[in-house]
C-alpha cells in the first residue's frame, strides 16, 4: 500500500477479504488503513467472524454494505482518497461514490499481488486439498464400472471429498469417450461403456485452498490413437514442468507444452497452459498466451495441456506446481509419480 | 432496452449470458443490440455452445474478452453509446474502455429486470429442482444415524443430489445442535448426538434453475424450548406466506414474519426474510427491511424466517414460493403439506 500510495483500501473480492482478515462467509468487505483493520459483515456471520478474525474488527452492519463501509471511512480524518478494489462492481463503486465524501479511486491488483507468494502454511493447504483429491479419487476408481453415468461418478467423487473433510474447489467435470473433447464438459447421463476412455476435472478446497486436477484413464482396450495423444499430453506437461523456475518468463512455460503438441501433429489446445491457485481456483500468474512476468518462488499453479478432437475425444492432464528456490515441486504427486514423471521426460530428451 | 434508451449491452453477467443465449458455460460474455446477440466465448466452450445457443451468433476469441468485445461492437456503425452491465467489474470496463470506439456507460438491472418474471419453463424447472432436493432431503434423512458428522451429511446429500441428475445450487449447509445459530454454518467434523437437532440449508441446481430449502429437525427428544422456537418460526414462515399476492409491498410480506417472531418473544433475525431464485441463488426481489417494491405475479421467492440464540440453537424454515394471479403457490412443498400449512395458518388466526 505504501508504495502505491494507497491509505485506505475498500476490498470486495471475497478471496482477499479471506486472505487479511480469515473471515471465510460471503458478502462481507474489509477496509484497510496503514493502522487498521475492519471486516463489515452482517448478523448471518457475526458469530463466525468473531471466532475467525483475529486482530480484526468486526462490524455488523444493519443496512447497505456501501452505506456502512462509507460511514467508517469518515472515521479515517487523514485519508484524503480511498481506493476501491478494481474486482469490485460498477453498480458497487457507483453506491460507495455517492455516499463517501472523499475521492474514491479503483486500486487493481493490489492483495492479489501479495497473494501471489504462498508461505508454508498456504503450500501446506494446497499440498492438503491435492492429497485430500487424490485420495478420494482412488477411492472412486476402485469401483468404477460400466454403466455408470458422468453424472452419478462426479457424485461420487465429491462424496468421497466431503468424508474427508474438505469442500470441492469447483463443480467436478466427469466426461466420457468423445464428450471430453469439451474441455469443460458438465457430466450428465452418458454411461460408461466397456471399452471407453474417462477424463475428471476435480479438485478439494481444504482449509479454503484449493487443488486442481486432471486425470484421464482407459477402461478396457485403448485405441492405439488415444494411447498417442495421452502420450503426446503427458510429455507436453512433462516439458512445461520441467521448464518452472524462478526467473523463467510464463510465455516459455506455456510454449514449452505447446511445441510438444505441435511436434506431434496434433492439434494444440486453446486454452492456456496453466493458471495460479490458492485462495481461489484461478488466480495469478497466468500461463498461457497472453500471460505476462516471470515465475518467481512460491508461486502455485496448474500445467494443464490437453488435446481434444471433437466427436472422437479429449485429453488433458493437470497438475498443481510449487516454484521452488531451484525449480519446481509437484504438490498434487507423490514422490514415486514424480519419479515416473522424470523418467518419462529423459527419455524424451534422448530420442 | 428501447425503454432504457439502450442500442448496444455487454453482458458480463454469466447468469444474464445463460438467459438471453442458453449457454451455460462460464468465462463468456454476450452482446445484444436491436438486431442481433452474439457470444464471445473460447475454444474450451465453442462445442458446447454451438450445442446450447440458437439464434445466436458465436465468436469464438483468442486474445483478451475485452478486445474480441471492443472489436464486435465496431461492426455497429449506427451506435454511438454502448452500455455494459453495472454488475461488471471496474476493471472489465476500464479494459472495454480503452478499447471501445464510442461512449461507454454502465446500465443498471437490464435483464435482471426481465428476469424477475418467470415464465412456465422457468418456474417448471425450479418445481423440478425443489422436487428433487426433497427426494434428496428425504433418502438422507432414511439413514441418518447419531454419530455422523455435518460434512458427512452434507457430502451425502450432495450425492443423492447428484444421483438425482441435479447439482447443488449453492454449499450445502448442515449444522448440528448449537452450530445452527450461525445462518452460514460450515459443515464440519460435529458428531451428531442422540438428542440433537438438525438445520440443513440447501438447494438442486436443475437445467440451470435452483431451488433453496431449509429444513430442521429434531433427534430423540426434542427440548420444550426448541419446540417453541419451532413453532413460532413455522407461524412467522406462514404468516409471511400468506401475504404473498401481487401488488403487495415486499416490506409487508418481510414484517409479517418479523412480527410473529417478536410477538412470541423472541429475538427477530438480522437477515433477510426471502430472496428471489432462478438462474441465481439470490436475485430480486429482495424481501427485507431494505427491500423496495411490490410482488408481481410470476416472480418466484423464498420465505425464510429464523431464530438464532448463540451457544444454544438456531431454527429456520425455508420454502420456495411462486407469486401466482390470485396468490402464492408453494413450490417446494407437495399439495398434503401445503394442507397441513393452511391449517397452521388457521389454528394461529383463531387464537
Amino acid at each position: 500500500m505504501n508504495d502505491k500510495k494507497i491509505h485506505c483500501l475498500i476490498l470486495t473480492k471475497p478471496a482477499n477479504v479471506t486472505y487479511l482478515t480469515g473471515f471465510s462467509g460471503e458478502d462481507s468487505w474489509a477496509v484497510i488503513t496503514r493502522r487498521t483493520l475492519h471486516l463489515l459483515t452482517d448478523s448471518r456471520y457475526t458469530e463466525q467472524a468473531e471466532g475467525e478474525c483475529r486482530g480484526c474488527k468486526i462490524i455488523q452492519r444493519d443496512g447497505p454494505i456501501a452505506a456502512a463501509t462509507a460511514k467508517l471511512t469518515e472515521k479515517f480524518k487523514s485519508v484524503r482518497t480511498v481506493h476501491v478494489e478494481a474486482s469490485a462492481s460498477l453498480s458497487d463503486f457507483e453506491a460507495l461514490k455517492k455516499r463517501v465524501k472523499v475521492r474514491l479511486k479503483p486500486a487493481a491488483q493490489v492483495i492479489e499481488a501479495v497473494r501471489l507468494n504462498k508461505d508454508s502454511s498456504e503450500i501446506s493447504a494446497i499440498r492438503s486439498a491435492a492429497r485430500i483429491a487424490n485420495r478420494a479419487l482412488g477411492r472412486v476408481l476402485r469401483c468404477i464400472k460400466p454403466g455408470i453415468t458422468e453424472s452419478e461418478l462426479a457424485g461420487a467423487l465429491d462424496f468421497e471429498i466431503h468424508k474427508l473433510g474438505a469442500r470441492n474447489s469447483f463443480e467436478t467435470i466427469v466426461a466420457f469417450g468423445p464428450n471430453a473433447s469439451r474441455p469443460h464438459h458438465q457430466p450428465g447421463r452418458r454411461k460408461l461403456k466397456n471399452n471407453d476412455s474417462i477424463l475428471i476435472d476435480f479438485g478439494a478446497r481444504y482449509n479454503g485452498y484449493c487443488s486442481d486436477l486432471t486425470r484421464c484413464f482407459a477402461v478396457g482396450r485403448p485405441s492405439a490413437y488415444y494411447k498417442k495423444v495421452y502420450e503426446a499430453v503427458r510429455q507436453a506437461q512433462a516439458a512445461a514442468i520441467e521448464m518452472v523456475s524462478p526467473g523463467v518468463d510464463v510465455l516459455q512455460v506455456d510454449q514449452a507444452a505447446r511445441s510438444v503438441i505441435r511436434n506431434a501433429g496434433l492439434p494444440v489446445y486453446g486454452h492456456g497452459t496453466g493458471h495460479g491457485l490458492g485462495l481461489e481456483i484461478h488466480e495469478g500468474p497466468v500461463v498461457s498466451k497472453e500471460g505476462k512476468g516471470k515465475l518467481k518462488a512460491g508461486m502455485v499453479l496448474t500445467i494443464e495441456p490437453g488435446v481434444y478432437i471433437p466427436g472422437r475425444l479429449g485429453v488433458r492432464i493437470e497438475d498443481d506446481i510449487l516454484v521452488t528456490e531451484n525449480g519446481f515441486k509437484i504438490l498434487s504427486r507423490d514422490s514415486a509419480d514424480e519419479v515416473k514423471l522424470a523418467a518419462l521426460s529423459r527419455t524424451r530428451r534422448r530420442n
